[in-house]
């Protein structure tokens, strides 16, 4: 399976947000994640990074 | 495997720009993408979506 887990940067750490992500949707300042069971999440940012290898997606929180 | 094939819209195309995408780095207008083998191309764009069960990454190539 392909899913990954999604990260917020808060101060010097990666906090897990969300797990088995299956779709990224970024659109006029929010991430719209959307996880296996069809949940979303928004997080008010930008995507940094996405480690397909390692199954992470990293994001920016706006503060 | 995780890898991912990278998409550019065009007009009402989806055109496939890299194989094996394994990390997105989307950065001040500009997406960088990393393949496999650790090739890298730069797509003036935005990251419009990632559907990761599809293995893809679509791209919204500023004109």
């Amino acid at each position: 399976m392909c899913e990954s887990a999604a990260y917020v940067i808060r101060g010097e750490k990666l906090e897990r947000v969300m797990d088995n992500v299956v779709s990224i949707d970024p659109y006029e300042g929010k991430v719209y994640l959307t996880d296996l069971l069809g949940d979303q999440k928004i997080i008010d940012g930008e995507i940094k990074e996405i480690k397909l290898m390692d199954h992470k997606i990293i994001i920016n929180e706006y503060k």
